[in-house]
């Protein structure tokens, strides 16, 4: 089974037909940054009807039972995942009533400080917040949600690991020493001592195609790829490592520039200058057997390539999305 | 005349009629705290009322001449001020709307972290946030709005007088060092050596009754406070200091709750006992003429007295009311 850590495209039946082309089993897409409660819920209201439209080719998943189900009747399992706490607002309750709704992934923040914790834009002298964001952790923990810290600082990420009593993850995100300095986004990545924390603790890193935050970026060879997930296993072994593409397409540059700037400020701390194009192996999900190919070629056995495509995140997803006490019994 | 830095009381003409008995000529009264925009735009509805039934007493002002002309009318001048940036939520642009609807003080948070600062009751380590923080801060300087700092952390302090062009202010607390050891609220005071940058920047520190913060609580003499009023004269000069009663009643338990608690959190980190009594020599507003003559007894000119009472928020509010670039022509 196929697993992408992260997407977050404009959503429509043309992405679904690429992931059932790529064989791709399982998406975590991302259904609100910015977004209020109120405007997260048109998000979750318009997912209903484009399931509803395409349910041969997805379904919305909650637990791993349903990922199986899914993905075991040809189509793809949809997991709903904000990269921001703003649909939660100020309110420790809607936390659950988002958990309802069917969303199983937070990420604290998404760049910048909040009321929960302090993205990776900011200097690291500070992470989670005492009071709101410490309560946020614990009631994910309860309900069993997984907290995603792509977009978090250092700090964050080291307090996030100290404060939840369960793994978390780096759904989309590169480790910074095999990628180099990077220039517009060179705190993306996450130092491999703090991804190290994260996968010691049982989390997973979901290692990124986006080209700006990989070696070489949009000319990031498949051969280079496949070194940095070989470099990553050495270092981190293969049951901590898995895919998150981040892969995004079909959005005007106005919703890029909303992804950058949310409301909170009036221009882009980064350049809106064209998109960095997707590497020839990789055009969208539908070239997912390339990886698996390359994997291969890389040396990996046909039982490590299904763990770091699918395997991994499928087993994090199980026990994550389970409410507290009973992932510990194995039971979803 | 007289002006009091802070109020935070359910408003209603028996406040009005305290303000009236004790010569009050300006009140800056907290309008919003954890309130989302639209709550905030009723509050404010809620006051349009309370000036329209009340117009024999009070009145809103939004420049330095309004509170001369409301209180050369006899009535009582009214500020309106949020203590957190809540009602501006994620939004850069909702400052100025706010602005446009008489609002002249925002504290940048109350107690906790949020999108723009941390509060006091969080450590020390960080401040202002470098995105939405420090365009908050340019914003209000540009539109002349004045910058409260009281329930917000020591790093918040120091990183808002650096990146503000204007001069800022605590509305109410004290010195930590004349207070000393307090045991709920030990956050709440400011070292001296922070509330002399602020000073020395041109702001104003009002010093408060506020029974948790003051030397001995309730059992506070006024001789003591006095004291403190000396005290701080000394280190500060009598130009930078003032008053900000911090005085609040008439709310049920259940919105003192919502103050220590917002919705970010199931349980007060302070215990919600019975409320510490105003101390014997400020029973409510009526009651500031025991403050002129204890500062008189205290050895104050009248001058001074004039100046602490009042007459330095007077120049504070009507410099840092005016637009940037206004205020340097000492025009409102």
């Amino acid at each position: 089974m196929i697993i992408d850590g992260m997407q977050y495209n404009k959503p429509n039946r043309e992405r679904f037909l690429e992931w059932q082309a790529g064989g791709v089993g399982c998406v975590h897409v991302t259904i609100a940054i910015w977004e209020d409660a109120r405007t997260t819920l048109s998000a979750i209201g318009e997912w209903n009807r484009l399931f509803e439209a395409n349910a041969d080719l997805v379904e919305l998943a909650t637990n791993g039972d349903d990922i199986d189900r899914i993905c075991a009747s040809g189509r793809t399992a949809v997991i709903y995942g904000f990269q921001d706490t703003s649909p939660i607002e100020d309110d420790l309750e809607l936390i659950e009533i988002f958990h309802t709704l069917g969303v199983r992934i937070i990420q604290l923040t998404y760049n910048v400080q909040n009321r929960v914790a302090v993205g990776c834009w900011e200097d690291d002298d500070r992470g989670v917040s005492k009071f709101f964001g410490v309560n946020v952790i614990r009631e994910m923990n309860k309900l069993g949600m997984v907290i995603d810290l792509s977009h978090c600082n250092e700090q964050t990420c080291l307090d996030t690991v100290e404060h939840s009593s369960r793994p978390v993850t780096i759904t989309h995100g590169n480790p910074a020493e095999f990628v180099g300095q990077e220039i517009e986004l060179k705190r993306r990545n996450r130092s491999l001592a703090t991804i190290k924390r994260i996968t010691e603790a049982g989390g997973l890193i979901g290692l990124s195609f986006y080209p700006k935050i990989m070696r070489d970026g949009s000319n990031c060879t498949l051969e280079t790829f496949t070194e940095m997930v070989a470099w990553s296993a050495e270092r981190l072994g293969v049951d901590a490592i898995a895919i998150g593409t981040d892969y995004y397409t079909g959005w005007p540059e106005t919703k890029v520039e909303w992804f950058r700037t949310g409301r909170w400020s009036r221009e882009s701390a980064i350049p809106l200058k064209s998109l960095a194009p997707w590497p020839t192996w990789f055009q969208n999900p539908s070239d997912f057997p390339n990886i698996l190919e390359g994997l291969s070629q890389r040396g990996f056995s046909d039982e490590d390539v299904a763990k770091i495509v699918g395997g991994n995140w499928l087993k994090f997803f199980r026990e994550g999305f389970s409410p507290e006490g009973a992932h510990e019994t194995g039971f979803s």
